[in-house]
């Protein structure tokens, strides 16, 4: 291809809207622009890139036997009513009526596509197993659109779906996908961080995300530096920590009965350090959260008679109940932790009035004592319900909110003084932490997730109704599993990991072009030997970027830089029969015979991509 | 690929719902699945043939120097509002609002999106021509989609658009496309029918459409037999054909003032020939319609100042305004023509109260004369109005509407008793017309649109305010076309024109596999066979299907022929060393011996391949 038969749209200026290398990049050497908040289009090049990014995608799909489909972007509302999902997407789904008001939704994902599919399809276990996938259009209505598509609107996305007949097939097709992720990334030239959700447990695990590292990434992520533990804050666990007392010895249960103290003013964890003189490890802090589509059964919960149970659509759940989440006075609670112990769609601090009345008490003096109108979680920091149904008790001789305005408790004892409806761990790991499997002390990096593989266990063929006949002629639910890549992100993501001051620095795997051609001037010798080295190595396959622009030298490679072609050919009078080989990765060039120049390139190419391979 | 690891979803009964041969076989095939009204996916076999037409497409594309990108599906409403087509889109396009009411649309077209880009890039001459491309989803309403993916809701469409300084450059871009587009139809296999928007015009025309024949077809298309002239009746004109009075003579003009006859219940002009003993040849039907968003200035229009004039977005425009049509008794109306005359985005018959209140009369009544609150188009063949602005009549001694109920009036003189507001040419033409280039009869066949280039002019660089600086440094608005093909539609159409009562016969240019291996049984030696020539295949580049699952012989040949594999090579024990070899559209078959297939099989594959360049 020849610059001025393609769309170069360098820009000089560095785009004010942009904060990070990529998205500034990806504007200034032209590969996207923007048509509205988080909405892209590609230009040329960057749709060049793009192609190849899902073409490595494709090709370790189809090498482990997933078969691509095609499935609408635009599906009907009604199969996300069946799964229930249409109520707990939340606003980040785009919902639509036509013109026979017909339900519409922009997929966000498509289990429900894929498993309807599915449904009119299968009959036998003999279909199984069954892995489908699509490279499609996708649509999530994000609050805050930034980064360019690193975190765009709409994006494209591999998704892939199983089905099996048995927990090991599942396996088995989930550890192909891992291995498939893998030789993806490293084609792909990134650098990825496999974080498990729950590597401790036996058996494998049952979701596994791949992030890269990145400033601005919209996950934490919890690394240990001596076993290798890796996790998303959303799921990391850490080893229980000793709480102290003010003198830095173990609590001591008391035998003193509740004290009720009088402290107005006194909310924060910080003024109740303060006024009680004790460290906020021995405090417990008890939150009131509001909580949608739980799962759990709450009949049988304190206060669970009052909200709605919602027996139709998907499986059975509470659209709105409230929890009190009870943790040591020096700990966050993890909200994604939270949900998931909650089996909730998504939880949120409950709003003062709400707090209020189901506590008794004012934020800030809300106590784990005598709560009856909402059951209480308590976090394993606190205490931890064993097998037999007894509690593993954590701290001692606590202070805790009174359950009215401007009291507090002293002397409380859990298990003594309040039971919880359940124990969970939801806090908030951090760098410091223990791991709970070597005892390395965790650290931290921001992160961005790149895929994701997950076992969806029966959730869908249940609540969708999928079924096959088993070898005994019984009818069966499948159970599946899903994967996903964002093919813009990882896109974005080899800038971020590939580039300098003065632009892309592509693997060869994904660039546009491989080779450049840059004549000093497209005149003369130098345009023949130019169209000569651009016949001879389009002959032999490789992808090549000839400047014929009446520009300055300078110019020409500064674009070529910023484009990130990784090999850089100069046709020069000066140098001539001699042309100067340069690799957008190293700094010097060297004088190559142009008869050789070819050759030497070919051989330049293939080796950067079989490194790659 | 071997029949076991892929997805053969055929069916054996016809499915209910499908009544074209492509829209059964694709079901049947197992190429496609209904996920709801309009709206399908592809299976992996479907998909193939469909990622080869659009590769086809885009390789057809990037030869003429067209350049792909790839905007978002989901697009900003505002766009829409700037071009002006918000508003007269129609219910057919997509809208909704996200969760911070920004108005959205899913792309049914892109001239909005593709100027808004270029609008941004476009600084001098020196960037043009510049002709973009993509090939991506698109999503229209239709009321009633049927026929499978030919009439979907959700579907793919190549669309282009080019930009120009000038009209001749813009000429040249429409000749290249032309000539592509002719490249695909013949690599695709498919017989079109390229319908040229007025081909008598000088200079070449301005749209053109390339049409297949189908029963069920859209669109019907007016042929002459003599001279090649072909156009789609929404546009079709014919030569001026003579009315003649009730003894066959030419119509005479007469001196008699209008005469005023009672004639209740005489609605219809079957009863008004009854009634009068005249031909139709010699009324004046009169038709009230509703116009929606001309953009004729009708200030000065009779009942032109009652209308509201949208200034603001896009062209002035009513949004509503009302035209009464004069046309001979014996023709019909054709509602595209009569839009397209009236600059308006659509036309319908009037409701009974609007006819009433602009004409005086009823349905059926309704007379050309003493028309004051709605303008007057007559049809060629009433009346046409010359260059001086007199007139030149085609009936005479009408009989007309009495412009109040129950009343007709005879011995109307067009020009004499009324003038219209203009003329133009609205009938709907018929076969057995004549031509009006060389005299033929008309014949008339169904079609379907598969493709359609057009020459857009200055629409949407004015309305969107797109400019750059020419040679003078002077602010110009460029010229441009655009340039769609429907994916799915064309698809479908190859299945139109290449099957038979037992399948699919793919044109071995976008056959999902162009060779089927179907070994007897896939064991012993039929295995080793059916294994080596597959592998063979495979080498030399073939696509090949090796049908290795445990089934009848019989049930293998049905789905191969079914699925329509343009080779197939039986693989059985009474055969051996000999292999059969059978083209699909073919009846009988060939034995071969084994050591000779490959290269048999292969060289078949590449003619067959080679006639469709």
């Amino acid at each position: 291809m020849k610059t001025s038969n393609t769309l170069i749209a360098t820009l000089r200026e560095l785009p004010a809207e942009a904060v990070i290398a990529s998205h500034q990049l990806m504007l200034r050497a032209g590969l996207i622009r923007k048509l509205s908040n988080g909405l892209f289009a590609y230009f040329p090049l960057g749709l060049k890139s793009f192609r190849k990014v899902e073409n490595i995608i494709r090709e370790e799909m189809d090498a482990i036997g997933a078969l691509e489909c095609r499935p609408p972007v635009i599906v009907p509302g009604e199969l996300w009513r069946e799964s229930g999902r249409w109520d707990t997407m939340g606003a980040g789904m785009l919902k639509m009526k036509n013109r026979v008001d017909q339900e519409l939704v922009v997929s966000p994902t498509a289990e429900e596509a894929f498993s309807a599919l599915v449904r009119d399809e299968l009959e036998s276990y003999k279909q199984l197993p069954l892995t489908l996938y699509q490279i499609n259009t996708k649509y999530r209505d994000e609050i805050r659109p930034r980064y360019g598509v690193m975190r765009g609107r709409e994006f494209t996305m591999k998704d892939a779906y199983s089905f099996h007949t048995t927990a090991e097939s599942l396996d088995k097709t989930y550890l192909d996908m891992e291995a498939a992720y893998k030789r993806i990334f490293k084609r792909l030239g990134l650098s990825v961080i496999p974080v498990s959700a729950d590597s401790g447990a036996m058996g494998g695990s049952g979701s596994e995300e791949f992030m890269v590292e990145s400033a601005v990434g919209d996950d934490t992520l919890i690394l240990c530096p001596q076993c290798g533990y890796a996790a998303n804050t959303e799921k990391a666990v850490c080893a229980a920590d000793e709480a102290l007392d003010k003198n830095g010895n173990k609590q001591v249960a008391t035998e003193l009965p509740i004290g009720k103290v009088p402290c107005p003013g006194v909310e924060t964890i910080a003024q109740m350090e303060e006024f009680f003189k004790m460290p906020a490890q021995q405090f417990i802090k008890v939150l009131i959260y509001k909580v949608y589509n739980s799962e759990l059964d709450l009949r049988n919960a304190p206060g669970g008679q009052a909200w709605k149970r919602e027996m139709n659509q998907g499986a059975p759940h509470y659209p709105v109940s409230f929890f009190a989440v009870a943790i040591r006075g020096d700990l966050e609670i993890n909200e994604a932790k939270l949900a998931a112990a909650l089996k909730a769609s998504e939880v949120e601090l409950a709003e003062e009035s709400d707090v209020i009345a189901y506590s008794g008490a004012p934020h800030g003096f809300v106590g784990p004592v005598g709560l009856t109108k909402v059951p209480l979680l308590a976090d394993l920091s606190v205490m931890k319900q064993k097998e037999d149904g007894s509690y593993e008790i954590y701290l001692h001789d606590t202070v805790t909110g009174g359950g009215s305005a401007d009291v507090d408790n002293i002397h409380v004892e859990p298990g003594r003084d309040f039971t919880p409806y359940m124990t969970a761990d939801v806090r908030t790991v951090l760098a410091g932490d223990k791991c709970p499997h070597c005892g390395a002390e965790f650290y931290s990096k921001k992160g961005n997730e790149l895929g994701h593989i997950f076992k969806l266990g029966y959730k869908y063929s249940k609540t969708m109704n999928l079924t096959y006949l088993d070898e005994n002629g019984k009818q069966q639910a499948p159970i599946m599993g899903c994967y996903g890549i964002g093919v813009d992100r990882a896109l974005a993501s080899i800038i971020e990991e590939h580039h300098d001051e003065n632009g892309i620095i592509w693997p060869m795997s994904v660039a546009p072009y491989q080779v450049a051609i840059v004549p000093i001037k497209y005149d003369g010798d130098m345009k023949k030997y130019a169209d000569e080295l651009y016949e001879q190595l389009t002959k032999m396959g490789i992808e090549v970027l000839l400047d014929d622009r009446n520009e300055r030298p300078g110019v020409k490679f500064k674009d070529m830089d910023l484009i990130g072609i990784p090999v850089r050919i100069v046709v020069g009078d000066k140098n001539l029969p001699n042309v100067e080989v340069k690799l957008r990765n190293e700094k010097d060039s060297q004088l190559v015979p142009v008869t050789e120049a070819g050759e030497k390139v070919f051989s330049i190419v293939q080796s950067a991509l079989a490194e790659l391979r």
